[in-house]
């Protein structure tokens, strides 16, 4: 786990390790389980890590570090979160992509999952099975839980968030579609990407009004803004949380709005060599390419 | 993780320490990642695990051990597995069940997930969340992944299964049904059990041929064999693995006979207090109260 600060990247944990020989402490390498390293045992940790990084973001700012400290360039970033214990994809939660589908406004949100197989980082392929022909592309702001929630209600409910990312569902129609549980089609190895990094939720203090955009190939095919989610993140939360208990590193997948490529006339599909751009306004860019 | 053996349970990290020793080895502490106690770490160590275990179960069949044996009344069984990567499930898999369920016979295994959070074991109540008014039983044989597994064909499918257990597929049929996708009704928190045990499948050549039942409250509701699956396990393996990687510790459950509550006349639901009894051939029974 690192921080993005001024364009290089900072080792949290080890800047969260100079930060505690700086103040004297007695067990400097508590820093291994106060701000692990591994994002599975990061996340394991809940809201602490969350806290620790904090401490170690404020120190790194007013302080000299060294040995901490890597060109952006360098790293390679993987997905933010490697093995979360629930990826939760809410389906239909745009009105137009609603319509495009030629599907119905649901009166309660739609949830299906993704397991950890198919999540990739920035940098990586989306793998194109030689099982579908019809894989298509769908921005979605991600939501990273941060705190176990169970129950929480929508006032509350941003609390028990880590940050955003960007999320691309990718989904194979063909299997989607042939049977009516579309699990087949959404959780293929290594399709899912999500990052570029995950922006704290304290950088963006309302989620429902960023921008968010897709392009295949450079050309403008998704463009629309979160507010237009039907089921917002704090709903969101406290209808999942009545149901099932988030853990820390979960990612809720928000939706997708209107001009995926197969409501397209005719359909235009992702084919090898394809490059899918996603913009979520202050989040950044997550762009891959698609690989056979 | 322990083997029952003459109606004692024994610890088969110890059992596999003191065979260790047995041999002169020169590192009995390396049992502890030979064959973790944890059967997550257990699971994560993949086919070797497994072979391990049948290293320390032949030991334990023919010298003395001490100091590893309990009592079965003395132990607490969980769920055989505690965090899979993945729990699969398969609908619409007997014939009977489809058609009292008002559907059709697919023409693929239709996919849907559950989440860890569902899992509880043997001797724990099936939580029934205020959220649904609709809980229902469903029996299914469960088989559990020993090896990962990629596109692998139905001929040498069962080489990657570890065993077999019996899995309750609890379902929420108010939640499932009010969206188009189940996943909601399918996940609640301990709303799932599976055991009491694996069976390894050498104790179980030929698991499409094995008598599945349910009870509540000993009134029998499902009586069903393996045999009608309509897409057996070897094709369920071959299916699932060509589109999913499979990990060690990942459950499939196979899908459920005709005679759930929801499609009596008039539906019959599970209450606060009920007992739910699930019976399959050559595994044993896997018996649990429903709380409100």
């Amino acid at each position: 786990m690192g921080v993005l600060f001024q364009d290089n990247i900072y080792d949290l944990n080890e800047v969260y390790r100079q930060y505690l020989e700086s103040n004297h402490s007695s067990d400097v390498n508590s820093a291994e389980y106060l701000l692990p390293s591994n994002p599975t045992k990061f996340f394991a940790l809940g809201h602490n890590a969350l806290e620790n990084s904090q401490t170690a973001y404020s120190y790194l700012q007013k302080a000299t570090v060294h040995d901490a400290t890597f060109e952006r360039e360098d790293v390679i970033f993987g997905p933010p979160v490697l093995n979360p214990s629930k990826i939760i994809c809410v389906g239909k939660n745009y009105k137009e992509h609603v319509a495009e589908m030629k599907s119905e406004i649901p009166e309660y949100p739609v949830l299906f999952a993704k397991f950890s197989n198919a999540l990739i980082g920035p940098e990586d392929f989306i793998q194109k099975s030689e099982k579908t022909n019809q894989l298509d592309y769908e921005v979605e702001l991600a939501v990273v839980i941060g705190k176990e929630a169970s129950e929480v209600t929508k006032e509350e409910a941003l609390d028990y968030v880590a940050g955003y990312t960007i999320g691309n569902d990718v989904s194979a129609r063909d299997l989607q579609k042939r049977t009516p549980q579309w699990l087949q089609g959404k959780t293929l190895d290594k399709s899912t990407p999500i990052g570029p990094w995950i922006v704290t939720k304290d950088e963006i203090p309302d989620p429902s009004q960023l921008e968010i955009k897709s392009y295949v190939n450079g050309e403008e095919r998704q463009s629309s803004n979160t507010k237009h989610l039907i089921f917002d993140i704090p709903f969101l939360i406290e209808f999942i949380s009545g149901l099932i208990t988030l853990q820390p590193g979960d990612i809720i997948l928000t939706g997708t709005p209107d001009g995926v490529g197969f409501a397209m006339d005719p359909p235009r599909f992702l084919q090898d060599g394809d490059t899918v751009t996603l913009k979520i306004e202050e989040i950044g860019i997550l762009e891959n390419q698609v690989k056979a």
